[in-house]
């Protein structure tokens, strides 16, 4: 209820500073037998771990996972699995010139204002590094959906005005950007290396698709499975908005052309000939691939100056130091996939209890 | 847990389908002391009623609330708040030819893949008269607000195409469209009308501003005032996408032009400049208006011929009977200020725990 | 999670006042598919209903049942089940003088202090006709909990020094005291009438036996199905103690005394000799009968003359009108049933998603 | 929800088996600003440490706490507080000869059945070492609650057949058996090194007393304050029983003895001449001292030889080995201290929002 848990039966509480000692997860509500290793978790955080190329943050961090407890053998005891990274590249220095100082764009006011204390250094809770939690407790998510056949795989769909054309799922991890339209790619790490020459950061559109989900998960009114999914990936640092299936395109459409139309196949599963759903009809799946886009708003802290105020309201004239993205987009694909199958494994378990 | 529940403190379950002998909703945590009566109710409950002009659809529901509990001498007592609108105007019969067609664009299958049964009557509890409940409780959420100063104002953004660049409070409830732009608001309408003629319907675009809003609402991480938000309005019936302050503009944007720059002004307090934030800032609410859209498709339910299948997968050509806006947007505004209100009522209240 | 609310994926929500409009519950997560109807909850609201001997309170209500939402065709829809009973034998006069008193051994004084207001007409919210709503909804668990096997079976084992030394569950309904010894049943009889001549009440316990409920039961470690169960009895008006299996005699006994002794049985099932563990070890049921007592105060509103304050704090001789059971006990039987019950659904769903 | 988070608003989520790597828990809604260090919670955690006297079990553990993150600069952040302890000695060898068999009394079976998985070595989850998390938890809300004036004191009212006559605070860290009353705390002591020699053990009661509560905390009807108190005593390995105020002996008295007499004091505060209520009315304080008391069942692992059988219905001959208490009394006054000190922080925060 505090706000740091998410999940009603899969339940995800994650904990830590980005200077603090460490961050991490607890995970409760994961069904017991599940086969689960430190590997299959260490693989995940690898994908969202800072300084892996050119184009984002030199943060290094091994950012490696301990399970503490919950798994005996290998396999999930049903009891809470409790996962910890400590914090190693720690360079809390930086952060004190801008103790007092309010970075445009960044979370140092409204946590000041809520709570009358803030860890300044590197954003504290409000930082990314509080995904690690999220990216670890989402990797036992996953194994989860698996078993059912259940994958979701995101993606970079727009930086800037520049938009993948194509979706190549086999594309997506060769290029750094994360993007499954190869010569877009190319087009938007250029275009990233130019805004960071110029000392600026830039936006850009993640998509997300989950795969091989059954028909009939999603508890309306309140939890409908898009709603769920709204939270979980509106709940990531820089989004600025969701959209499921034909999104806002909607709003300028007849019903006639967003309405997909029915069918039964050749295996005698009604499917649907269009997905402007996104696979979700009244909040509940309808057995085509749920289809999201997250908008991410261009890294708030920018090498140029910039006007802003200190605690005291004293104006202040801002170089933002440290190690930063100019393009956050890449590094919340994994992010966001793991929203998505927290959202996903929770409904799954949910579905259970459905009916008699 | 199930999903007829909306938030954690001032608590709201929801209940009733369209055809069935009532609709209503339970709201806990309301805090005592309050002054409220039926009127209060039921002022926004005429605000989302439908046949109130020619664009919207005609079913005639009084849709009279009545207080069943925790109201004591006009004052909220502390204690559960049940209200209830029975349902008068039921015309089930015409529903009764496609008790075992699947509407297009409609919950009709996927609810019976989840449940294994359904009320096929005017969409059971898939229907938009489900929001009674939601707009009966909200209610009581805005004169909590109110003594906070804090006021929600919602409007049509867009209507297909047409989009308003005006915004005038004054002009929203002058118009059947609630447009906020005189001009627009007439082009809206005559959009609607031709659409309909079309035996068509359209999409468009809801935005929601709070007005009054303190900095410092919001409970990171997952429970984020702008996760919270999504999750409200994607929960509502017809909704693909959410935004907040610049929205998906954000993906084509940089740094240094979507940053809000802070200043003091004459009264010593901390705003910004511009508000492409929306008001929030690392989930938390930063004193300038919480801004919001939402994007609606258009009505599912057209009567047009459309292909379709029956349960048993067989094909089916249908026309939808039934009295069915063309257009969802103008009685989605009290809806969406609703699911506002009741965002903001809880974590208004859940700020209280926040600091010793 | 502002009280009201029981349960975790199947959720109870009861509102209501003893004289407001109506009293009810919210039954949301019930599985789709029970065959359910007004008579199966009518039924259960019978048995809880005063005025059924000369032993209980002579309040006249009908208690009529409504299902409002939730059932379709006798099935339920897996939707939220509304439930309202009218409150109609409300004489709200004979409160009026005691408007401003603090009745003895009654929450005006603590609701007052919390809310700043109450509702003083019989109680208000703090009535045990706020339980009509729990056995309503208790009566829609009992029918899921029948489709596993599982039965629940209160009886009143003590009133003041006299202890039933008999179980004959045949014997519950037919005596007015609900004790399963029918000797025992006569001796409780004449001291309730001989209590009630004196202008006083009595105390006693009651004892609930679930039969049939199957092993694995429980969810370590805050919701240990014996923490559930102490404070779903606890919250029962009047109830000052809970205790499982052998309950306070353990703080006696050795532990070769207490463990039960496991063997298998005939039908290679593990069972145990004894049952001192009451069908609970580790907070997860072991396949034996569960067995828990309840400490019922006596009846706080006596006719004889005490001594209290008003809430000016000035001293008040107070005689309390009303109509009052002289002890609660008979009564209490079907609601510590449903309590149980609720417990035991709630745990019954749980567990279907304890393992992959 | 799946059972291991405890509190509304503050939240507590316990992790950890006995013989893993660590045993922790997650604070999620301590409010921001109370000054705490490792210090604070080490004192609580040293008090409910194995090792201590003759007449406990003598495991070593040091049982060092880590602040992972929530603290800055000694001050809570409003962030999630987690905390770890290391589990140092560690000696699963003595458990592997009871890999495949069910120890009497334990929840070992009762585990698997529902699992079909356990971490057979000390118990696993359903250790006592869990409660490591409990106590560290609550020694941060302690803090809490000393700001507003509110003590809780636990100690041994019974052990056997002697129980406490005299209720002396300052004696009871004195004696090892944690008893108030100085001279029943040697024929205590002397019964437990009695038992201890026969190879047995033996039961008691802890009886909780909360000082300085002021009234109107609790949220009727399902989280009245005495079902919350109710549910995490109930939630502590080897209650068998919970009783408010006079508890028990409710069922044999009249209305007339169990009233409390309301009087107005000196000061202008309305108080009770009695305390059978046990400072709880309709679930809510009333100002007096909350009493409770918890019957604890005699040590399951006795040195004696007993009867059981292993994992495939075969009888066994046990001696349990490994280190254990001969009373689990002693040890658990601190743990019952903790979940009343939760239970009381978590009402305390839910006050702030019942009233305007």
């Amino acid at each position: 209820m505090p706000g740091n848990t998410f999940g009603r039966v899969f339940r995800v509480t994650t904990w830590g500073e980005s200077h603090g000692p460490a961050v991490g997860v607890v995970v409760d509500g994961c069904p017991a037998g599940l086969e689960i290793s430190e590997e299959d978790i260490q693989v995940e955080l690898d994908r969202r771990r800072p300084g892996q190329s050119a184009i984002t943050t030199q943060r290094k961090e091994p950012d490696k996972v301990e399970i503490l407890s919950g798994v005996f053998q290998g396999k999930t005891l049903g009891t809470p699995i409790s996962l910890m990274v400590r914090n190693v590249d720690v360079i809390s220095k930086s952060y004190e010139d801008i103790r007092e100082v309010y970075r445009p764009g960044h979370a140092d006011y409204t946590y000041e204002v809520k709570y009358e204390i803030r860890d300044y250094r590197g954003g504290g809770r409000a930082s990314a590094r509080e995904t690690v939690g999220r990216v670890a407790a989402a990797a036992i998510a996953k194994k989860v959906l698996g078993l059912s056949g259940i994958k979701t795989i995101g993606y970079v769909k727009q930086i800037g005005e520049i938009v993948a054309e194509k979706v190549d799922f086999d594309e997506i991890e060769r290029n750094p950007v994360r993007c499954p339209d190869k010569h877009k790619a190319k087009e938007m790490i250029e275009l990233i290396e130019q805004v960071r020459r110029e000392g600026d950061s830039i936006g850009g559109v993640v998509e997300v698709v989950s795969i091989g989900v059954p028909p009939g998960l999603g508890d309306p009114v309140f939890n409908k499975i898009d709603a769920d999914l709204a939270a979980a990936l509106m709940s990531i640092g820089g989004v600025r908005g969701v959209e499921i299936g034909m999104g806002f395109e909607v709003g300028r459409r007849r019903g006639s052309e967003v309405n997909d139309v029915m069918y039964m196949n050749d295996k005698g599963e009604l499917r649907f000939k269009t997905n402007n759903a996104g696979g979700i009809l009244g909040g509940i799946t309808n057995g085509e691939n749920i289809v999201v886009r997250i908008a991410i708003k261009p890294t708030s802290s920018i090498p140029k100056i910039q006007q802003t105020v200190d605690r005291f309201g004293r104006p202040v004239e801002l170089v933002v130091k440290g190690r930063h993205d100019p393009c956050l987009c890449p590094r919340a694909v994994p992010i966001a996939e793991a929203m998505v199958n927290l959202v996903l494994v929770d409904h799954l378990l949910m579905s259970r209890v459905s009916r008699l």
